[in-house]
């Protein structure tokens, strides 16, 4: 299973400031703070800062790696930020997020796969758009699948992002991408699989509510992995309990050591 | 969905100590928070007062139903208080708790069901007692399955219980369950299911976390009936969500009304 950390994105205010003001303490601070909390990888993510991202995400990987030991997952659209990004970690197996079934992405992103042996995460949209509909995702996977594949990328390496969209925009969009995540279970078992959770409650009140009831819901289908915010202590609460209950946590040991942690809450 | 407010049950102190009392408007109030909290059936147990169950089963039918108008379950495996409880209840079908694939309480019980045109919870356990695996589960199934439609039961009127055991005893209990709830969805997909949860937390801390995390499992596998303590908020918020999420919910409109009730906790 794979925790993702996603705080240090420069979307969030504290963190575009701290950029600002190269203020490595607070990214530092953000990072460790996501790894105690249980994050095996740091995400790193500073896309919205268009004009510098490739030497703001040279600085963050640096600040970041002089103090945690997990690999970082360098998250950019941006190739030319994603090679700087890929050339200074040091953590590790990196991870590369996202290359996805769109021509341009897949062909720039790929050679940065093989070249620095990196897990990827793999998008389930291609150049028509991001399908609504379970279905419509299956032969993305397909394509993403065998083109991965053909290119000599372990599918133990591969990630698939189903893209999980908002409740409020269709009653189906959680069932449309459980149903993805069970295509994926049965079809391409020695891949995995990693989302963010929190598209699906946008528009809803209580949203953290939604995520976490999303995040056991998507567990129970087969997701091993997530990207989130590790630091929310009741979403790693569920998070602990389900793998317990799902026959992934030997003796409750994980379960039993958070209880001790005082990191589980009711 | 079907939503059995466990709470009048003389196994807890407070309600053993409003019978010996009698004191009616204890037990009234109960019934009438669970229903406003969501329940849609009151379960009534007073299992424990082996000495007088049928007198105090029938004061405890007139009490809720005098103050409440969803329909009782009748939780006993004592044909004989089975029959006053049932003769006593006059809101809406009855449900029976329970019958069971063990000889005896088969052929005490149906006769019951269809005398009294009851709902009726068919235990997945025989004479040689509860299965540990899901597999043993099965010819149970079929075999309540079969007896019941023989018997001239209507699928719809069957809610089969899994039975829940602890995760602490074995580390695939919770899984054998889901297991089990999957096959009754695609073999019998015009039955129902139902089950408490807390046995699965047996033994370890932080019960509640477990209970709710589990609750959120089964409802993905296709559970939908619970026995359960509807005054749980954070139990019944994780409901709400879940619903939403499974599509079962159209355009969240439950998910908001508990939301403006102020019933939702993140």
């Amino acid at each position: 299973m794979l925790i993702v950390g996603e705080l240090i994105n420069t979307s969030r205010k504290a963190v575009k400031q701290a950029v600002d003001e190269k203020d490595a303490a607070s990214i530092q601070k953000l990072a460790e703070q996501q790894v105690k909390d249980g994050a095996t990888y740091v995400d790193i993510n500073c896309g919205t800062l268009i004009n510098n991202e490739e030497e703001i995400l040279q600085w963050l990987v640096e600040t970041v790696q002089s103090v945690v030991d997990v690999p970082l997952c360098i998250d950019t659209p941006n190739p030319a930020a994603m090679k700087v990004g890929l050339s200074t970690c040091k953590n590790g197996q990196t991870m590369i997020n996202s290359i996805s079934a769109e021509k341009e992405r897949f062909e720039t992103m790929l050679p940065l796969v093989k070249k620095y042996k990196c897990k990827v995460v793999a998008l389930c949209m291609d150049d028509t758009g991001m399908p609504d509909l379970a279905e419509d995702r299956y032969p993305i996977i397909d394509k993403l699948a065998k083109d991965l594949v053909d290119a000599g990328i372990s599918p133990d390496d591969v990630y698939f992002d189903p893209l999980v969209k908002p409740l409020s925009t269709s009653n189906q969009a959680g069932l449309e991408v459980l149903a993805t995540v069970r295509y994926i279970k049965q079809n391409y078992p020695e891949f995995h699989m990693i989302c963010g959770m929190s598209n699906v409650s946008y528009g809803l009140p209580q949203r953290k509510l939604l995520n976490q009831a999303y995040l056991v819901q998507l567990m129970t289908e087969g997701m091993d992995g997530f990207i989130l915010d590790p630091t929310e202590k009741r979403l790693m609460s569920l998070f602990y309990a389900s793998q317990a209950l799902l026959g992934k946590d030997n003796f409750c040991m994980n379960y039993l050591k958070a209880y001790r942690a005082e990191r589980l809450i009711v």
